[in-house]
């Protein structure tokens, strides 16, 4: 079909890597899921090669609180698009800037008690983009990075060229400290974390980290991007719940999960803001967001401060969720959060678990490998949320707790380390 | 508002570097436009402190066929957003892969002639993660880059350590050529360049880069962000209407321009896709683009490819446009594409100008400053495009006359040299 130069090594290349991911058994194959916003978390799994579709419950969802499939999150997307079109149209300088755009930053900065907000295609984007800014504007940066902290923080900070990176231990202010105390006293710094870790679904001591970032005089950046809508009383994330978001320079969040929509931003001072908006490539040159989601954002953003009951009623989905697993003595790993993750040990099993869990029960559990986290800790990553119901819990529980006997465990060793007694 | 740590010298850092911008003239101010989707090019303009809106022609979208606001594109959008909401709810593989997903990415292979095609978030991320990602695969890689390549492209160039940049001049092949020559025989080679320029609007050799490229055997990617829906008897670009599409390695466009809508994609042979599909951390973790603007971009890249009439009127509209300048005497820049630069010269005038035709004319033409072009470029880019009327063109090229008189030029030079004699 091509004229193109197959001689290139990197046709090779790509047919070797990919032989070798497939050895590994962490080929990615996704499973197309369309989600019936009526009746959410029920999805139509498209089987192959038919037009037939069969009826799947989604156990791993992101959009936690079900913003998504909300009516009037829906309508405020519908409405925008009846009146402004489907898409934006150019950069926000290039007449990609609406009302809409602004009346989000601003709710955004209020939900968080900062200034102002900007907007990013992306969470992904806006730690990206926001790091890398931050950490390439002065000379001599040092960023002190939580080990577990997301691909995309890790991308704007390796990004960041000229700056220091120190990475210090998961959740380990003893660590951080003794890296900050060997830092250079007059060097700029930063601490770059997360409130919750989505894979572990572990919590970080943000008051801790904010007390050492005033010792030594570091800026603090934190990911809430698993915890806005979910945490606080407004959905402000654990800056909120804990009563330190002022304390926190930087809080950076996305709108795509607990809001149900799409894109991230970040909440800062009134100057940190404005200097990023003016200098981070990745928010200047690229197209803003659709003004319809724009809009279902802020609809979602404005729902999910003022309701309680989506959060009250998706944390009594997991503790539920729990009790049931645990009396029927299957294992999982206890959090603080509203995480919980199956403990599987190893891509091949993981996988094995995940298709059959989809083919035999009609139930969807993702299977998380390798690159997203470390070779032996492979899981499934279950999220509850205030939609899942006694009936669909009792059907996954006793699917897993058949699945877990009978797929054998090829790698020993971490699986049960990490495994809540049942 | 905040006990955060105040002393950090960032907080000083921005406020001297924003007092800077401001100096130099090039402080952004973003226009609250909102679109009228059964009025396009109209949009309101939101006026400061009020609830009066004002009526303005946009002259400097991206939406450059109008598809944004095509009843079709943007009943696809609705009818997604009632039966799967509002978000995609998670990662590609986290159940965020509808049927819609795949079914755009097979349009897109097919409206390029590639056997595979990939969805990212955005034009940006689909340039900074392919290029980063390929430029790390294998060690020894040089990436031959033209001068003028988009933000995008240097980003995910600049983001891969371990590789060699080669810039050449813009458009120059004989320059490309000594560059080539000059490189290690064995090292694995990879031209990066554009189609359309968008700032200038010049073409590039397209067939003459891919003869270049497989002399010396080197990979071809080509960024066709500002052709794609525009070029070609089908919308395929540059590479479809110089029928070299096939010689290309790596076709990248976006659906937020000529498509009207939002995201970013790449086409190439299936083992390229099915390698930054499994690798690229920017495809990996993000929530990937809601069902609404997949279903929405999936309706516009049909029509596109089936209807050549707002193909064929926006260039109309183009010569049409250039000819009304010409005989008003109002200076453009002849360019070999639909896009109209007027040269202005220094950022200060072209921000004057650029306000005075919104407050006194009601028409809107972004000024276009550093760090966009170099200083001493600025200008105004104009996209006439299938639905601006000739009226509209009237008062525009009236409105432009008497401001390009009146508001004095402060710097000179540049500007004579880069205009077409009126």
């Amino acid at each position: 079909m091509s004229i193109r130069n197959a001689r290139h090594p990197f046709y090779d290349f790509c047919d070797e890597a990919l032989a070798g991911i497939r050895e590994q058994g962490r080929y990615r194959t996704f499973t197309p899921l369309a989600r019936e916003a009526s009746r959410y978390p029920v999805y139509e799994e498209e089987l192959p090669n038919t037009d037939i579709g069969r009826e799947v419950v989604v156990w791993s969802s992101n959009d936690y609180l079900g913003m998504g499939v909300e009516p009037e999150v829906c309508e405020a997307a519908i409405s925008a698009i009846r009146e402004h079109g489907a898409g934006a149209g150019g950069t926000r300088n290039i007449a990609g800037t609406s009302p809409l755009h602004k009346a989000l930053e601003t709710e955004l900065a209020a939900l968080h008690g900062k200034e102002a907000g900007l907007l990013f295609v992306s969470g992904y984007v806006s730690n990206q983009a926001s790091l890398q800014t931050i950490l390439t504007s002065m000379p001599g940066w040092i960023c002190f990075s939580d080990r577990l902290n997301h691909a995309s923080m890790i991308a704007g900070i390796k990004g960041a060229r000229g700056s220091t990176t120190v990475i210090y231990e998961h959740n380990d202010l003893a660590d951080l400290e003794a890296k900050l105390v060997a830092a250079p006293v007059d060097a700029p710094k930063l601490i770059a974390f997360e409130s919750v870790y989505s894979m572990d679904g572990d919590i970080s001591d943000i008051a801790g980290t904010c007390a050492l970032a005033r010792k030594y005089n570091a800026l603090t950046y934190i990911d809430e991007v698993h915890a806005v809508g979910l945490y606080g009383e407004h959905g402000g994330g654990v800056t909120e719940r804990d009563g330190v978001a002022a304390q926190v320079d930087i809080i950076e969040g996305t709108l795509a999960k607990g809001f149900g929509v799409h894109g991230g931003y970040i909440t800062a001072s009134a100057q940190i803001v404005d200097y990023l908006r003016s200098t981070a490539s990745g928010f200047i040159f690229t197209t803003s967001l659709p003004p319809s989601v724009v809009a279902a954002a802020l609809a979602s953003v404005k729902m999910v401060r003022a309701q309680n009951w989506r959060r009250e009623k998706m944390f009594e989905r997991v503790e539920t969720f729990r009790a049931k697993m645990r009396s029927a003595g299957v294992p999982f790993t206890m959090t603080p959060s509203h995480i919980v993750p199956v403990p599987v040990g190893d891509a091949e099993r993981c996988k094995v678990i995940s298709q059959r869990l989809l083919n035999e029960y009609g139930v969807y559990a993702t299977p998380i490998n390798y690159p997203t986290v470390p070779h032996g800790t492979e899981r499934l990553r279950l999220t509850p949320g205030p939609y899942h119901t006694d009936e669909m819990m009792d059907d996954m529980v006793a699917a897993l707790k058949i699945l877990l006997t009978e797929v054998p465990l090829a790698a020993t060793g971490t699986t049960q380390a990490l495994t809540e007694a049942a």
